[in-house]
């Protein structure tokens, strides 16, 4: 994992992430896919020591707790189109594991409006194998 | 650990920096002062593995690495008094270690200016010993 280039790979998680919310979010599950394997784990775990899963969303108000449950919220937002344009992208290495801490200060246009909103969004990424996997993420509008 | 409230932690630590802040920076050094301990460590290993300190501030497009760039930078910006007003405070667990996530938006006002700023800031406390610190620090200023 030490060549890895954190800022190339926030940079391109962002980039395919925003497309696909943009495009087809019901493809997003599989940015999150880790989670349910993760789920399993910590399943094990809660049978075995009592611990429960600790992987969330935060998206403004709404705290999701669990992979089934993040996927339904990011599917289930009540808006038909949607588009994200990043105004700041800045990212750094949060362990020794290579996860990757990534700010997005950016825009967004729902559906017919044409006023944009500002929004900041922080995604914590991790290491599975070759690729990163979402394991936190916090979305809040920005309200002037 | 396990015991540990992650939002009244971030709560608190949230409170207790922005007070320092708006009051006499000079003081955020301490709560910074687990990066030397860190450096010292990672000194160490970098006589022993070559690996470097990757402890980070960024502070708009300016990247930090180090404990002592990071307490240079904070108590050299170039105001005189600074308020801030937290509009959106969320947190969450970031590893089964204790480590927890921050995502602050809000508004900063700067010596006699009347319109405020709006910012977002991510922090990334660990835990350390009863008490955290700040591992990673991203700050933006968000623009219209």
């Amino acid at each position: 994992m030490s060549s890895i280039d954190f800022n190339q790979v926030a940079q391109q998680f962002t980039t395919f992430y925003y497309e696909k919310f943009d495009s087809d979010r019901t493809q997003l599950g599989n940015l999150y896919v880790s989670f349910f394997l993760y789920f399993l784990f910590i399943l094990l775990k809660i049978l075995t020591t009592g611990k429960r899963d600790q992987s969330m969303l935060t998206f403004e108000s709404s705290q999701l707790q669990g992979a089934r449950d993040i996927v339904e919220k990011l599917v289930s937002l009540p808006f038909q189109k949607v588009q994200h344009r990043v105004s700041t992208l800045d990212a750094q290495p949060a362990s020794p594991n290579g996860d990757i801490l990534v700010l997005v200060t950016g825009e967004l246009l729902i559906d017919e409006e044409t006023n944009p909103q500002r929004y900041s969004q922080c995604f914590h990424l991790l290491p599975d194998g070759n690729s990163f996997y979402v394991f936190n993420d916090i979305f809040r509008l920005n309200y002037s």
